[in-house]
């Protein structure tokens, strides 16, 4: 196969639907959906069957435990699928809303017309049920997509890419919105990041490795997601009991996560009231404690930690934990050693809080809320595609606006500019 | 000089200042341009003897004429520049904002705050005035700003930067909010366009080459401001006097503008109506008509148009002609040959305007109307630093919101996550 011609057929035909895609009503767009949602179900055992292959072969080929639970799907996994992609038609279309139209002096009206972004890529991890979730999102927001999964799912993918375009057809809509691209050579990545003419954005949704190769090689925007180094700061004037509740949820109510705290700071003045009861908890909880020298005089069994520490996503029952003077040293703080996902404020002082929400600089900032809530079902998007860490476009969980830009209309009468 | 050494530190006092800048309040940022407008008067006489410097240097070095026009700078511009600063003072302020704050059923409170990108990294030509704008603009906005204009202007630029500076500090701000880079070493430009850690985004406005150059280069996000190949379309229900109108401001009110027309679609079924008393007007305003066969059939002086024609941005007195056969072929025609800068329909027909102003990928879509409208000022955004023909985050004209984004903001009182 001749990867990069492949790939240029690939992006021409995703960039000539998307056309179509673009102009598909609402209805057509549902219709659509319904019908991949009840594809999948008719389909439950083909895809069983299609994934048991890519299990057995990911297997073989030595696959670590983690990934190939990720790999796996279960029958409750595919209707989960077909839930999912059903809960996508629900949701308002984004596409066509006109926003602030305004006369001008000149006698034109002016406003902004909310538009698909055209032809979306997304490349991620050997996730079967994310290539239903992407195609559905792209779908519902008048995008072509190009889905580029681990290459380990292949078969599954193949067989879902099949159902999303028997849907697609079934509604009238052009089957080359929704891609699967079919080779697992690694150069057709190489080629989907930098093919400007026909991809408008890639969303990249792995580990770091991935990034790190997407930002050196890509010439097509992204959205990225990095990682979650969330923080809690404990304010002076803190309640106590929210305090302690926050922390519990926030850090230990799943490790693994990227809105996990990782993170706690604490006002010198309260950390000897605040700390013991919070250690005490974390510590039943078998997290490890890794703090600054004041936190290791207050708390027996925190071990010292080290600068990596404060930058680490651990991802694990770890949490970093550092004393400081007051809001200022925490914002300071917060601000070199976040990954700019959330950080939370806990405090009943308003002047205090406001600060914090004003100056700390990450995609999300919460007062007296933990940080798990940042997720796009929690926050009202219906659905998320993932969460932005970068600034530019759409930050934080991305829902079908993030997959949408605004234009320009100007309505005229034969309006001439002066 | 070791520029890598410096362009780094240059990086981290942005960094820095950046801080400083989110937080300042309106009053301060107002402050500090109106010292700015006022310094910027002040010292007119010191900026042309700079600039008189820059220009002697420039023409000794054989810079081209309309160059050489563009680096000079009059004791109006300079005027004009202080009062464009002066305006930038009376717009309001967009950081801050809090927008779509909505209680969700775990209890906590949601919305989106907008705050500033944070470093903004602008590239030009040997423009001085640009210097004075785009700092106003980015203060404004509560951003930092590093500036690198054209090196045949940098005496010039130096004078400028040192008198908003001054403004700065007189407001209490930090000097290091704007910064000229100090040094015409292009290495520098290579610099700033890969400093992830330090810059946020970059703004390029010049030419062709430089955006050949970031695109190729650049590894920090980028408002780019590519070519505008404009189009008006007549369908079959032009109002005729209005599109002669509009097609003679569109194209012929100024020739080097990127919302100047350069391309104009006709229907087949009224081109022999409309197309004479068009092709007169442009004649006899001595525009250059290049054309399909059609048209060179019903315009006596037309001459055949290439495929490259209708890809061209002539940015002089040429237009390019073409007869379709519908609104779809036009559609068609401008989603593939356009440079998705601003496109127009002539039409007195509802529907055929709506599909016309839904379909047509551009970042303005316009009906009836002249395609001149395209600009910050003329869409009310009061002031713009660009144009942008880019789809992610800001598209079309780019004003002080295009330099912000939104953060995801949480109140809670206590709440964690079920």
């Amino acid at each position: 196969m001749d990867i990069e011609h492949y790939m240029q057929s690939v992006g021409q035909r995703a960039r000539a639907a998307s056309r179509a895609m673009a102009r598909a009503d609402s209805g057509a767009k549902n219709t659509a959906l319904k019908a991949i949602a009840a594809a999948l179900r008719r389909e439950s055992a083909a895809l069983l069957a299609a994934n048991a292959e890519d299990v057995a072969a990911a297997r073989a080929a030595g696959l670590e435990p983690a990934m190939l639970d990720r790999l796996t799907l279960t029958a409750q996994g595919v209707a989960k699928m077909a839930e999912g992609v059903e809960q996508v038609a629900t949701l308002a279309d984004p596409i066509g809303e006109i926003n602030d139209m305004k006369y001008r002096p000149s006698g034109i009206q002016v406003g902004r017309m909310r538009v698909p972004l055209g032809v979306i890529g997304i490349i991620y991890e050997a996730r079967p049920n994310v290539t239903a979730d992407a195609a559905a999102l792209c779908l519902k927001s008048g995008n072509a997509a190009i889905l580029r999964g681990g290459s380990e799912a292949i078969r599954c993918n193949r067989a879902i890419a099949a159902l999303v375009q028997e849907g697609l057809a079934a509604a009238g809509l052009p089957a080359d919105a929704v891609q699967v691209i079919d080779t697992t050579d690694r150069a057709a990545v190489g080629h989907l990041i930098t093919m400007r003419e026909y991809v408008d954005v890639i969303v990249p949704r792995g580990g770091k490795g991935l990034i790190s190769r997407l930002l050196a090689e890509a010439r097509v925007p992204m959205i990225q997601h990095l990682d979650g180094n969330c923080h809690v700061y404990l304010e002076e004037e803190a309640d106590p009991n929210k305090a302690l509740k926050i922390i519990e949820n926030a850090k230990t109510q799943r490790y693994g996560t990227c809105n996990t705290t990782e993170s706690l700071l604490v006002d010198r003045s309260v950390a000897a009231m605040l700390l013991p009861p919070i250690a005490q908890m974390l510590t039943h909880k078998g997290v490890e404690i890794r703090g600054c020298a004041e936190t290791c005089a207050l708390v027996a069994n925190a071990v010292p930690a080290s600068e990596d520490d404060y930058y680490a996503e651990f991802l694990a029952p770890v949490i970093s934990l550092k004393v400081v003077a007051d809001i200022d040293e925490a914002i300071a703080h917060i601000n070199q050693y976040s990954s700019h996902h959330t950080d939370a404020i806990v405090t009943d002082n308003h002047p205090k809080a406001m600060r914090f929400l004003r100056e700390v600089d990450s995609a999300s900032v919460m007062i007296n809320a933990s940080t798990r809530f940042a997720d796009g079902f929690e926050y009202g998007l219906g659905a998320e595609i993932g969460i932005s860490t970068d600034k530019i476009h759409a930050r934080g969980p991305v829902g079908l606006n993030g997959l949408t830009c605004e234009k320009w209309i100007v309505l005229g009468d034969g309006h001439v500019r002066a």
